[in-house]
């Protein structure tokens, strides 16, 4: 596309400061951010920029060649970024949720539009992994990927597993330091890392799961108890977002905290940190690590994303027109830790083999083998209750 | 390019013979080794296929539409590589050396050709750092990187550091394994990393420096005193292959072992595995990790070289064409760590300031302060004698 580029940014919050606050450092000849478009166009914003509360002045700028969208309303989000592929318009987006569910129709229409639309800012802030996985991993060894998705709630279990802090203290600290979403169930209820595994998988393995059958599970009901066993174990909780290849061309995903032995990457990816582990036949295990939250980082991701479509940079989707076809599947066993209070918690979950059981007048727990399927039956009946599972990895 | 990809390939050590296998594994339909031209027929290879001892019949082949250059001699491979893009063929290369000395030439020819020339798998194996530093980083962001690209040597340095190897053992335990280089120098006297160094440089500032006018010092004389020091400062000796831009668009590059602190990425990277610490402003640090050496894993970049070729993906080499530029410089200072034992070698190196003074009937060594152009300046001269040296940075 032309050398110049003029962008219609919508959202000025963390991530939008934080690539207005990048474009102006790099003092670029090229890039331009020519409007703004915010919900409240009174709020003080502490920079000189041409702020509208008007999408359609967005759209109805001629000189506007790019739209980034950056604002936390899913719906809103959708409904721009659909509008800017409509007219031919290059569009950059960091909404997880917003593509979770949407990506395949907006694939197609971008397709269809000849147009390009990129985000690879919206899994792991900084760390590039959508663009690796689409570009170099474009070969049938990839076996799983596997990884600390979500900054916040890392950051929590970081302050609890190194610095004994609360639950509550903990995730204040997060919010005062921005790391956190303004709704924090996204966060620590493992929906954002769901959004981000949703997204990765499509460029892993080509296959596109809803949101809804995927087991999710987060770490607000963690408690002492949890941590005073995972530290018996010398393991750590993390939250995992997990997708792999299984054989017969089956992919299983789930998102779900974790009991992480001291042998791997994951157990030292601390604070607002994100860390994937990309696994593969004869490659062995690579390791990606970065900052994945936070307006700056975030913000210069972005950037790259402006810079990749201004070179016309599309991905290809290349797995999704494979002829080796995968399909989304259950039909796997983990073992799992599950700490419950009342016998009738205790039957929830169907073990197809209990290995350790443990009673006490406080807590209770068993360890055993459940298939992901009879978790995600089990589903919402798992939540607000006094109960907490980690999946608890032979490694 | 055509669907159906039959390769010419020469070579058949270890990451021919990684290629060779990874592709059977993987049961293409698309891609097939059609012959494969070594120096020595006559040698049992184990596997069934059609081997030649003529360049001409690779060439003179009009089912062959890629080659793939994996031999050890930088020459030939040169000559190769040039042929391949002179006749219009698609060619990946895995010869360092020969890149670290011919790149701009041959660029310029896959640029005249039009023809795709790659070449990731020649820098840290399985870690897709230029495919990253290419696509990714292309804003004027980038601040530097520093890595371990050797994995011969710093297997080495692990036996020696966590399992109190001597350097003899270590060293002929990495040659059993696989890991070494046929000529020994190539890993333990810095030049594989040196011409790594110099292939990333290219694309992460758009600078080509050739190999002589690089500092670069390596570990073979490295022996139990500097290890004893180390460990006081509860440090670890790893030889760091290191490019930063600095104020002023000044690039400067060396190859030396450093005295790593325990904070640091690349201190926990152990045995024949590879990273990268990727540094910028605004997303600040990210690490990239995996295998850097072994058949198999480089045989598994060298495919999604091959796979990248096939989609006509073209390195860009956008920041050689970028409007703000940059220069090699060696006017920088670092601390460094200088064992000797003569008063004639003390006085080899010019400290601008001496911070520490050592001297035991067994030993002496220096802290200080040195320019880079000063330790170029010396150069040679450093060599075959009973001095060793580390950079020792303040972090």
């Amino acid at each position: 596309m032309t050398k110049e580029i003029n962008i219609g940014l919508f959202g000025f919050g963390s991530v939008g400061r934080g690539l207005y606050d990048v474009i102006e450092a790099i003092e670029s000849k090229e890039i331009h951010i020519r409007r703004i478009c915010v919900r409240d166009i009174s709020k003080e914003r502490g920079v000189v920029a041409d702020f509208t509360d008007s999408a359609d002045e967005i759209f109805a700028d001629p000189e506007i060649n790019m739209i980034v969208e950056l604002i936390d309303d899913a719906e809103a989000a959708y409904h721009i970024v659909r509008r800017s592929l409509e007219n031919h318009l290059p569009v950059v987006s960091g909404n997880k949720k917003m593509l979770a569910y949407h990506l395949p129709e907006l694939i197609e229409l971008g397709h269809k539009m000849q147009t390009p639309f990129l985000y690879d800012a919206s899994a792991c802030g900084s760390i590039p992994v959508i663009r690796n996985l689409e570009e170099y991993y474009d070969n049938d060894l990839l076996v799983s990927v596997k990884g600390i998705l979500n900054g916040s709630s890392n950051f929590v279990l970081s302050k609890i597993f190194n610095e004994n802090m609360e639950y509550g203290p903990a995730l204040r600290l997060a919010q005062e330091l921005g790391f956190a979403e303004s709704d924090p169930s996204l966060d620590f209820d493992g929906w954002d890392s769901l959004f981000k595994l949703v997204i990765l998988t499509i460029h892993a393995f080509g296959i596109y799961v809803a949101p809804e059958k995927i087991f999710r599970y987060g770490i607000s009901t963690m408690n002492e108890a949890d941590i005073r066993f995972a530290a018996e174990k010398q393991r750590r909780i993390k939250l995992v977002g997990h997708v792999e290849k299984i054989e017969g061309g089956g992919v299983y995903l789930w998102v779900v905290p974790q009991l992480i032995s001291r042998n791997k990457y994951i157990y030292s990816v601390e604070d607002e940190f994100n860390g994937v582990v990309i696994k593969g036949r004869y490659y062995y295990k690579q390791f990606m690590f970065g900052r994945g939250a936070g307006g700056h980082p975030t913000g210069a991701a972005v950037l790259s994303d402006i810079t990749a479509c201004k070179y016309d940079y599309r991905y290809e989707y290349k797995r999704m027109n494979s002829p080796l076809p995968v399909h989304h599947t259950n039909d796997v066993t983990h073992r799992i830790y599950y700490r419950f209070r009342t016998e009738e918690d205790a039957t929830l979950i169907h073990f197809s083999k209990v290995r350790e059981r443990y009673t006490s007048p406080e807590w209770n727990y068993i360890v055993g083998d459940v298939s992901l399927a009879d978790l995600v039956a089990v589903g919402d009946k798992l939540r607000g209750k006094e109960i907490f599972l980690a999946a608890y990895p032979w490694d």
